[in-house]
């Protein structure tokens, strides 16, 4: 008997509730029903991007959203700079090249943040460009790139707009659309969204808007117009995802409960717990810098293969994380608390690296790490925090 | 947000494809359909019990088929020794006296073990004694009592049965019926059996069915000889719990993969290690002898109020344990580890057992009893012991 543990990086643990409503009779997406509660989850769709835009909601994996913000503002010939720090970043420059989009790229080491700097003196050596891609959780690496000060460059800019891959940051920790004046961003339904895989959301900006009028790409599916005026009324431009958008809706209500910003608090407690502890075992993080609350990125200690880590942890515990990817495969493995979370994750995930680096003859002191994951989220600590 | 985690000793976890199965439609149950589910499950529970003879199935709490094993087997005016040293020895007696039975009692301290000796003496001095009545595991105090040893002293005896409350025991650690001669044995769904509270199963050997030809007492619902006839046919004399029914048999499937014996160990080895943590903890296992593998039974510590271990395990954090009954209130708590449990339900309930107490304030340092759980259940030790 294995009993079954997610805490990879995506898909994420699915709450109960949320699960049974998916499970009820699926609903037509022509009829009236289904229009009021679409209507009704892009409104608390908002209040969660925390933006005064629609929120256009896909059926799709995050990647079609981040096609249609590649293929709905630029068009052939176009200049964009990708930041490339980890397996996402390169993404935006793939994207951007199926475009047709000529991609200033500015590498960024995996593992560190980017520069602002950088980015700040690529745009002023060229007025042409026209968007910077960028994650603002890059879930290969675990870093989180300082969105705020890259939204500050371009926000004078009338023809420029910064794209922010939110997919692993959106409901983790605070990215105030609005407030930072983001022109699109993306988040999948897999994540803090605490749903199955399968649904995309992408706010738009008006500048955005005004840079989708004039753009020559093809975009058929991820047609945002078109689901823009067709989602005003509340309706979709082709056949939603029904059960994952009632899913959606008991998510919101759940997020409604407890408050962004007890949300985010409660994933960064246990971030910062997680960090804490794997540090208090004697591991080292293979993050510097920002370090994004989604997920903790731990470099493998010396002689152990972070691959065989992540299979000992499924194969043996149960457990699904995540290896790494491309040239960090065997170098990390990575453990996610974001979403449907508490405690008890951390310490599992906590307590079963340290089994399995025993396991695979690495000398560890079993519950060093464990104890002060419990002593930074006991009840009293957080009381006195 | 708060997740909730059952770590009762009943009901227990019941494991996903548990839940799914039972929420495919209801099906009739005079329908052959149910016929032959029934068929197969009957079937299974022999295994499950270790017998030849039929399990009876009966939709009630264990406490029904408790009943119905005073009931159909004795008359007002029968002698039956009951050994109580438990809330649920106690609930044998109250069954008898309900049912005009004159009992023996043997009284037993609770979180002690019965001594077979006296239970030997008691019935050489009352040759008219019709019955014993015993818990496999006693719930309430942690206790097993020696049913092997018990079961020797009636065997002989052809108007003596001994009657087995194995509700916490079945399908947790070995009770094999026929191989011991055990009488009557009771379960429940809600433990090992992974199943939510509405089922009792009920085996009973040829001197017990020879018994209930003589009885005289009243049994209507719980008439276990309408049963038999009925359950022969794969029919029920009244209406079955059909989607229970529709679950066992998911459960039966998960038990005949992982088999008898393995989960004996699996359940055996995490008693075991949870019973080695609490100690590494500092702290002291109320159950005193034979301790039962379904649940930990652990000393409130000087000057902590064991409800308010459960209480604060429960709305701190989401865990429902289980506290002390009657004289025990405030002086112990328990944790369950049967059924649908692995590892990390043992590391958990220790991790947030060493957590409430720091928040109550009492010293321990956290991290050291689940460092020793860790030990004894890392992939590595299993393999080694």
């Amino acid at each position: 008997m294995l009993k079954r543990y997610l805490l990879a990086p995506g898909p994420t643990q699915v709450p109960p509730e949320v699960l049974l409503a998916m499970a009820t009779p699926v609903i037509h997406h022509r009829a009236p029903e289904f229009a009021d509660l679409f209507g009704r989850v892009r409104n608390d769709l908002k209040t969660v991007f925390q933006t005064a835009q629609d929120v256009l909601i896909l059926a799709s994996s995050g990647t079609g959203a981040m096609e249609g913000a590649v293929s709905n503002f630029l068009s052939p010939g176009d200049k964009a700079i990708v930041i490339n720090g980890g397996k996402f970043g390169e993404r935006w420059g793939k994207l951007c090249q199926t475009f047709g989009v000529h991609v200033v790229e500015i590498k960024v080491e995996w593992g560190q943040e980017v520069d602002p700097q950088l980015v700040h003196e690529a745009l002023r050596k060229d007025p042409s460009i026209k968007a910077g891609y960028v994650q603002a959780s890059e879930t290969s690496t675990g870093i989180a790139h300082d969105i705020k000060a890259l939204a500050e460059l371009v926000r004078e800019r009338d023809e420029t707009i910064l794209v922010v891959d939110a997919i692993t940051a959106l409901g983790v920790f605070d990215i105030p659309t609005d407030a930072w004046a983001l022109d699109v961003v993306v988040a999948g339904s897999q994540k803090a969204f605490m749903l199955p895989p399968g649904l995309a959301f992408v706010s738009v900006s008006e500048k955005a808007w005004r840079l989708a009028e004039k753009a020559k790409n093809s975009a058929f599916y991820f047609n945002f117009k078109k689901e823009r005026d067709a989602q005003a009324k509340n309706q979709t431009a082709y056949t939603p995802a029904v059960s994952m958008i009632v899913g959606l809706e008991a998510v919101l209500r759940m997020m409604k409960a407890e408050g962004l910003q007890n949300m985010f608090a409660r994933q960064r407690r246990l971030a910062h717990a997680m960090r804490e502890a794997v540090q208090a075992a004697g591991l080292s993080l293979f993050t510097k810098g920002r370090p994004s609350d989604a997920l903790t990125v731990i470099a493998a200690p010396p002689g152990i293969d972070g691959q065989a880590v992540y299979k000992q942890l499924r194969e043996q515990y149960g457990i699904t994380a995540a290896g790494g990817q491309d040239h960090l495969k065997g170098k990390i493995f990575r453990l996610s608390h974001m979403g449907y979370v508490d405690t008890f994750d951390v310490i599992m995930g906590m307590a079963a690296v340290e089994m399995v680096l025993k396991d695979l003859g690495y000398p560890i002191r079993l519950g060093q790490g464990v104890g002060k994951a419990q002593e930074l989220l006991c009840a009293s600590a957080q009381k006195a925090g």
